[in-house]
């Protein structure tokens, strides 16, 4: 099959565009859509070309699997503009992978790669005066699949919709964020689809998450299911923590999600000259560095939060409080890696796909 | 608050009923579907009364968190009509009160218990001419939630639909299943979401069970993701195993569905005089007892499947057959409660309810 390259994508303007009305200076996360979308179905046994259309509702006949069995996965991606005028992806086809792993774990058929990467630079030429420039801003991209398919059988749907919409987004979180580790309530199983971005994976965090917040705390760190004595991630993000002057994070697995932001993270890490260790890390060694002193910083990881710093955390009912550091790594790394997604670095990584 | 009833619900009917087109002879399972449907909204904080409106597509902004975050959960129900033509539901609170625990888990909010009954009622007076009447057909009842809120932060949705749609249905299997023991994949976590009927646990076990079938299964097993030595479920079916005389079925936990079938069997087994143990069950107990010729049947049981008689099983490579059984439980206890549901005996227990 020929490859499709963007200028074969057909493309159906809006009439009105909504950009005037949109305050580029106070933009929440994910909350104004661009003004289109590509689309892309799957039916009668294949992924048909992707279309860029304006942004609109979708409709659904009730018995659409999507409403019933949560065949659902997503990618979460952003795309960047410098003082030229030049936009950037980081990393792009790394998210186009992993889509496709967590296709196939969920009955999902993979979608061609180029109709992906094709479709997207369709999408971001469309509406590249969505991307905003402002410091901390991004444009948030959000590629999904879900089954469109009809039946109340519990078995595969026929039909599926691949969707890229786009969203001008500010920061996720404001400020730092202080955790709970969680020990009762668990994210993924062992043989489960933790490492896929499945839809139902957010949705059974809510409610503990929920919990949490109750309590004061802004996240869950969740920790492995079988004996509650590892740390695991955050949800939303992969967790790191420094402990003298090693950074460390879990290795990734089948529960854990295999995230971009993380392992950009340790490669930068290493050649900043920042010893790192991936491996499992126990609840038991975080309170005991905490009590000692060598607990220096956590932080969250994962592109919507790139670097989050955290403040704290709970644990059976105690309270540990991280210092602030003056030369942290967080922040260190935070402004390598977004000055490399800018354009304001040298990327020696090859990260950087300018559009 | 007041309680609703039946008769303070909007009814909007079809002008054009599909009936005449369908085959009540040669029916499917959840494949065509009833004139009308109950839906109720969720927005500004509270439930707004449910209607019955014509069965009809559903608009959704590619925004909803439907489609990104999973917050959908489900229940599945029958009505039956006798040979006078009254109709009746088995347990219908069940499932009421297991809707909302499944909505709780999920951070959906709960629903009120009269607009789940109430509405159901309206809608089965308005389509009871969809109710089979064949022996082994009955009409499938589907009510589910979903997010329907919009935005792409991950955190629970402001709005949502409650519908309840329904589809004249036929045998879920045809014949007996044979199904797999599977020790690499799992179905839910400890502290997870596997008691809840929540979409995402569905969606998750559609790639293992598509594994099992291309090595000419039916049916997963799936156990413990800890130790892989205990059954649990078979996904859309608790699982009960005979050893001699004895009926055992695994304790429902957190990670198994408290399955409305399975709890009458139980009951309806101790009336019938069938020693029951509800305990754990290991695999290796299930292979001794086939080998030594103690495991004398197994089958499944849920609302769509009624009780599905297990052929056989396999397990790391080997096939175990278990023998046809001229006095079979299943058959007993699966004619006892169809005779239950559709009134054709007594109902002691009070499961029946008249509309």
């Amino acid at each position: 099959m020929a490859t499709l390259t963007k200028n074969d994508i057909k493309i159906t303007r809006t009439e009105t565009s909504k950009i005037s009305s949109i305050d580029f200076n106070n933009l929440a996360f994910g909350q104004v859509f661009s003004d289109h979308m590509l689309t892309c179905d799957y039916k009668d046994g294949k992924w048909h070309k992707p279309e860029v259309v304006p942004y609109g509702p979708i409709t659904l006949d009730p018995s659409s699997k999507i409403f019933h069995y949560g065949q659902s996965i997503f990618e979460g991606m952003k795309a960047y503009k410098d003082n030229n005028g030049d936009r950037f992806l980081f990393r792009p086809m790394d998210n186009v992978k992993r889509l496709n792993l967590s296709a196939k774990r969920l009955a999902i058929p993979e979608l061609p790669e180029d109709y992906f990467m094709e479709g997207l630079k369709a999408l971001l030429d469309v509406d590249q005066d969505w991307i905003p420039t402002n410091e901390g801003s991004s444009l948030y991209i959000r590629p999904y699949v879900f089954a469109t398919g009809n039946g109340f059988h519990a078995s595969p749907a026929d039909a599926y919709k691949f969707i890229i919409a786009t969203a001008p987004s500010g920061a996720y979180f404001s400020g730092k964020v202080n955790v709970l580790i969680e020990e009762q309530y668990s994210r993924s199983a062992n043989g489960g689809v933790g490492f896929a971005k499945a839809g139902g994976n957010y949705a059974g965090q809510f409610y503990p998450t929920q919990l949490a917040k109750d309590k004061g705390y802004q996240q869950v760190i969740w920790t492995d299911d079988t004996t509650h004595e590892y740390i695991e991630e955050a949800g939303a993000m992969n967790v790191f923590v420094r402990i003298n002057d090693t950074l460390l994070t879990s290795p990734v697995s089948d529960r854990i999600l295999d995230g971009i932001t993380r392992k950009s993270i340790l490669q930068l890490a290493e050649a900043e000259g920042i010893k790192t260790e991936v491996r499992k890390v126990k609840v038991s060694e975080l309170v005991e560095a905490s009590k000692n002193g060598s607990l220096k910083e956590m932080f969250g990881a994962g592109t919507a939060a790139v670097i989050s710093p955290i403040s704290g955390f709970g644990f059976r009912g105690d309270d540990f409080e991280i210092p602030e550091q003056d030369q942290s790594f967080a922040s260190q790394l935070k402004n390598r890696i977004v000055a490399i997604q800018t354009n304001k670095a040298e990327d020696p990584f090859g990260w950087r796909v300018k559009l």
